[in-house]
């Protein structure tokens, strides 16, 4: 009997659904849920691959080390790729309102807010996360807004502007406190918009 | 023999350092220590009281449940009674300054971040934390400040500006990214505190 399935790197497959259409994206799924529901340091690939129905592997193959798979799983949750040039369209006029819309926006979504607070707590208390995040969302989504920035010290304004939307985010989704927790999400853009409009646009 | 030392609620002291002068701070020391090296979660009454050298008895008749201890580290840190009437000083003119530079400066402080750093992680992770981080900060410290303000909705307001302070402190200090990391205290107070004023004083 030959295997007439496509071979890739490591261990053969299981299965079927190892290599069928979909695994990718199901084990970026397992592993969003599993960083979410666990934490960074209690995820493990064995237990991504098991959610996805995959051999562990295949996760590496797809991903790498785990380290990899939580940087992809950031990616996935701020969509860059798709995101910055909406922010960028019209240049930097009303880039605040923009940026605070789409923020609040991310965040307001349950299924993106669960693996964004995973990814924060984790980056919290684990220095390999920490160093997923400064790679992925500083380099990969502050520095390309920085580069479109005429201000002094563009990659500060943006992590400024960043800082001030993840405590918002903790305040508002994680502590809870109020009133902030239970106001509208436009009293936020609104009040905050002038915040970052600053940092973004004036030296 | 008789037992001359003043008798206090809860089990007999097991000796003189249990109810001796400054057992109250030991305790107190010993609290922020343990949050800070452990989180809230694996912190006990107990084990405070080990490294302060008393009974437990002697922690719960000093701070209560291990909830009120940590409510007692998180006032500790912030000294409101000593602080609000410093950034009150001369109204809100310049408040925004005066409070950007205090949370920097709590921040800066090895001495001080440590348990700050410690209670926030604790509120990510833990429902009592996150509910006694709501019960000190926002009501004895973020609420004083704001019946002085002079804005709609002045707790959102000073709860915007805390937002940005505690999303400042966990990318410079925690996260570490660059160059939000390194960047001189008095740089980032001159960019942060025109935001502070208006959330403070603008309506």
């Amino acid at each position: 009997m030959t295997d007439a399935a496509p071979r890739r790197r490591g261990r053969p497959a299981r299965s079927d659904a190892d290599t069928g259409p979909g695994a990718r994206e199901r084990i970026m799924e397992a592993a969003r849920t599993e960083f979410a529901e666990r934490g960074y340091d209690k995820t493990s690939v064995r237990g991504i691959a098991k959610v996805a129905g995959v051999d562990p592997a295949l996760v590496h193959h797809y991903f790498g080390t785990k380290e990899e798979v939580f940087g992809a799983a950031i990616e996935v949750s701020f969509e860059p790729a798709l995101v910055i040039p909406t922010l960028l369209t019209g240049g930097t006029d009303g880039i605040g309102e923009r940026l605070a819309r789409y923020f609040i926006g991310v965040w307001e979504n349950p299924v993106s807010r669960a693996p964004l607070l995973a990814i924060v707590r984790s980056a919290l208390t684990n220095d390999a996360a920490a160093a997923m995040l400064r790679k992925f969302v500083l380099r990969r989504l502050l520095e390309r807004i920085a580069v479109e920035l005429d201000v002094p010290d563009p990659t500060l304004r943006a992590e400024l502007a960043a800082s001030h939307m993840i405590g918002i985010a903790l305040l508002r989704y994680v502590i809870k406190a109020e009133p902030l927790a239970s106001v509208e999400t436009e009293e936020i853009v609104r009040l905050v918009a002038p915040t970052l409009q600053r940092y973004l646009t004036e030296s």
